[in-house]
């Protein structure tokens, strides 16, 4: 098992379990110079990260080709336990395929229009995971 | 209500209690050119967000004064109802006063040192809000 600073390091195999069990994930994106974190529902496709968007921020760095960090994470919060994943890779939008993709893609929760599919493949993917069996020298 | 691409917009009182409510938040920070976002338990003190830290990422960035953002979001997987806020700020270490933080601020999930303190003092401040009542119509 490898660790980091205490938390056991999780291969891209678990990685993409983990990622393809979750539907909320969050983008990491810069506005100007400042770094903003927006909340997505997602799902994965062929690989890579698949999301709806309006025409705000997300729907810019797509078309701008931007390399944006994506998280999820789940937590316990009773037994101090969870996971994280980190993927960062350039978003862009879909355009072709898009018959296949409606059908897979989750609607956003949010009303009015969000037509857009924006899609980011993983260039770096890393994953973090705290269990208590760790912590207390018991390696699972 | 304030309304932002079908969104409920959130104010900053809203947002301050909201982020009181919970524990469990994401740091988004740039690694070189690259952006990450790392889960943290936090705590509110003095209208600051605190959170205890190694020596990695996060420490580097409140050392240097980095202006990074900080996310919190809730989500009903059922119902599809959901918020989420958004902070920008300096992060920076705390150095004095730590007698007070030691008490307040929760212990990392993480095994291993986290002994540094890490200060974020919002800037900017945002909050949004799904649920389905809007997306129907009837404002809440």
């Amino acid at each position: 098992m490898l660790v980091d600073e205490g938390l056991e390091l999780l291969d891209e195999g678990q990685c993409m379990q983990l990622l393809g069990g979750e539907s909320l994930g969050r983008v990491g994106i810069s506005m100007g110079a400042l770094p903003v974190i927006l909340p997505v529902n997602y799902s994965i496709v062929d690989g890579d990260i698949v999301f709806r968007t309006g025409t705000g921020l997300k729907l810019k760095a797509a078309l701008d080709h931007t390399i944006v960090a994506f998280e999820v994470d789940h937590a316990d919060m009773e037994l101090h336990e969870g996971w994280s994943v980190l993927v960062v890779g350039v978003a862009e939008e879909v355009t072709a395929a898009a018959d296949c993709f409606d059908t897979t893609v989750p609607a956003s929760w949010v009303g009015g229009e969000r037509s857009r599919l924006i899609r980011i493949r993983p260039e770096l993917m890393s994953g973090r995971n705290i269990n208590r069996d760790y912590d207390e020298g018991v390696a699972k």
